[in-house]
């Protein structure tokens, strides 16, 4: 038996949700570069559950269905209310929530695909509204209800404000959900996997996943991305600031993949996002030391940004709390995670790996009194 | 690539907490049937978080932080009593109010390995005090306080009942917490490492595991071998059931194995625990049908008892209800999911395997009214 440290480049399933072949990314067959010029999220998402995009009615019934289950149960806002909000990390508070959902759901341990189908619509559609409404909560405000007219994209930023948003907005926020929403075999998806695999259910599949992208070395990276440039302060800073982190060995918070070597496909839609919007707010120096930034890392350490990096300056461009960005990964996310639980389902064998031993030789119980 | 379903027999980390080698598992190096019989649970916490048996001096400072941990953030519990708690399944109900307890924790994002180790006492205490407080408060009853001068088996009875158990039933869910402390790199604790890999938090990585083990083909298996002898009901129905259920090409709980194929070295205990505590309630029958069961299994499909099988009979008879068998076991694995938690954050590296594409050929995006 002989490990390979975090199963660099083991195979654990097939699947058709997504692939990663020759540093391209598809869901489903579609390249992501023609889905994120092309695609509403809505149609991704029926696309990564059924394999195919969705007809006219399809795609209208999904919509409908999406808007008409965003309303979170009463009770899980109100124990929001009463938690130590502003301590709380939101991505807690989101794997609380999910959590909590299902002890609303009388389907929740129903497991005939067309439960978990309902169950799937459901966790997609409160998502957003449960990390929108926990934005709003610990800022004294109420949650604010969907509107059924708006899409996906748009409900959020309406739901996190108040507010419509307008289209550059509405736009952007699209791509940035269509680019995060699969990735293939990634640590959250893969925790999800493995934890279904068991047969439970799909909610402790999803608050696992929700679990696992909290980790700086996963969706956690976005946020962490965001406190560095505020480190850093102004682009004359770059140079020192990261020649100090890499000296001292530091990670370079969204650089590196584990499958990319010659770079994430989905760093050039957010960087291109990323100079366009932080022109229009007036603060181009958020996209101006990412340059920076990146030109270092690639120079010095031959690391590629990955889809967390220009991000951060996207989703603080759009106004949103930087404690937001991993939540907002979640709402994306999902999507894929549903799929791949989906498809888990379809054809499943525990996942149960094992473990070479390097412990303590074998002894015998000694009692406590002659230790 | 090629995929090997399931992970089977792929090594996926090394690790020193326990190991299964020629059908015999040992924690840190102790036969699990030496430790059965001679050690107190909290022995076995100490001896996997800390590659030794403590001293009398360590022993007494664990439990006495044990005890003084168990009580459970009173938010949890009012909480608790708002919801459908009739309609919830505890393991649901663990996974939820495990989430909960980061809210209230400072630490819960503190990453040393101090830190961590605070927070896994934190945890191996209060997952019993919730197990226990649900089931009182889903009886309309209040939680009960630990008792500082009980063994961790005798309070979760004390917890659970309000009254303190005999000692054969003391002796007896000390066995049985011995015996589900950990396994390897089984399905829950996969899980957690998965999870916790991305440097997310303990918390995070605890309620992912509980997520995983309430799966049936995992820890939920005990629940569900006690209904299939509540449904069988009679020694004489047994050879009917089964042979209707082989002939279905029905899983029978509690039976097979992916590491064992020479049985599973637990299993005997729980036999002879069921036969003792079976016979001294004067319902021997859960015993005798189990034996029954056993036979038929064994002789038609040449599938050997798990942990699951007998343990369902020894905790009926223990008087618990049947749906608290799978908390139960969680109460016990928590303290080999603490250890594997800590031994990965000592040497983490991110565990992002791949999957092998099996979807759709490349194809373009077509618009909605083309489709
Ligand atoms: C994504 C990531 C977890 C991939 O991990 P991995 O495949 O296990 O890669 P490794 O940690 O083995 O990295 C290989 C080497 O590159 C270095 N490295 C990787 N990412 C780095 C980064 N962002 N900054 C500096 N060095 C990095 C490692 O330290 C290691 O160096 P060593 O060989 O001298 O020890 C890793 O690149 C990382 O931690 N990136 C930062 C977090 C991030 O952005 N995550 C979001 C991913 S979408
Ligand atoms: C434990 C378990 C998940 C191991 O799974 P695994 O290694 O993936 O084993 P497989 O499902 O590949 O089983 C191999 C064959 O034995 C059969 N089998 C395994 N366990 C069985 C059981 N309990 N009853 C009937 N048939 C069983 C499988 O159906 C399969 O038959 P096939 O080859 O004709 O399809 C599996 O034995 C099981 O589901 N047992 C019942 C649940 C249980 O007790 N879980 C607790 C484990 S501690």
């Amino acid at each position: 038996m002989s490990t390979t440290r975090g199963l660099e480049g083991v195979v654990a399933t097939t699947s058709s949700v997504s692939s990663i072949i020759d540093d391209v990314l598809t869901y489903q067959g579609y390249d992501i570069d023609d889905l994120t010029d092309n695609a509403s999220f809505e149609e991704v998402i029926y696309l990564l559950w059924n394999g195919r995009l969705p007809k006219k009615d399809e795609l209208e019934e999904l919509t409908k269905n999406l808007a008409s289950d965003m309303e979170v149960p009463k009770e899980v806002f109100d124990y929001m209310k009463s938690y130590p909000i502003d301590k709380v990390h939101p991505m807690a508070a989101l794997r609380t929530a999910v959590s909590q959902l299902a002890l609303y759901d009388e389907e929740a341990d129903e497991m005939t695909e067309e439960a978990n189908r309902r169950k799937a619509i459901r966790l997609q559609a409160r998502i957003p509204a449960i990390v929108t409404g926990f934005a709003r909560i610990r800022n004294g405000k109420e949650p604010v209800l969907p509107k059924k007219e708006l899409s996906f994209a748009a409900n959020f930023l309406y739901m996190l404000n108040g507010e419509e948003p307008d289209e550059i907005s509405e736009t952007a926020f699209n791509k940035a959900l269509v680019l995060h929403a699969d990735h293939e075999l990634n640590a959250s998806t893969f925790t999800a996997r493995v934890c279904v695999a068991t047969l439970s259910d799909v909610y402790s599949g999803i608050t696992s996943a929700i679990g696992a992208l909290k980790g700086p070395l996963h969706g956690g990276a976005n946020e962490r991305v965001m406190s560095t440039l505020m480190d850093i302060g102004e682009v004359d800073n770059v140079e020192p600031y990261i020649r100090k982190a890499l000296d001292n060995k530091e990670k370079i918070m969204g650089f590196g993949h584990r499958v990319y070597k010659n770079g994430d496909p989905r760093a050039k839609h957010l960087r291109d996002m990323s100079k366009k919007l932080t022109s229009i707010t007036g603060e181009s120096k958020w996209y101006d030391m990412s340059v920076k930034v990146e030109e270092m890392v690639v120079g010095e350490k031959g690391l590629l940004p990955n889809v967390d990096f220009y991000s951060a300056s996207v989703y603080h461009s759009l106004g949103i709390d930087h404690d937001l960005f991993t939540p907002i990964f979640a709402t994306s996310r999902v999507s894929g995670w549903l799929a791949h639980i989906l498809e888990q389902y379809s054809d499943n064998r525990l996942i149960r790996p094992r473990a070479e031993y390097v412990g303590p030789d074998k002894q015998a119980y000694v009692p406590l009194n002659e230790r």
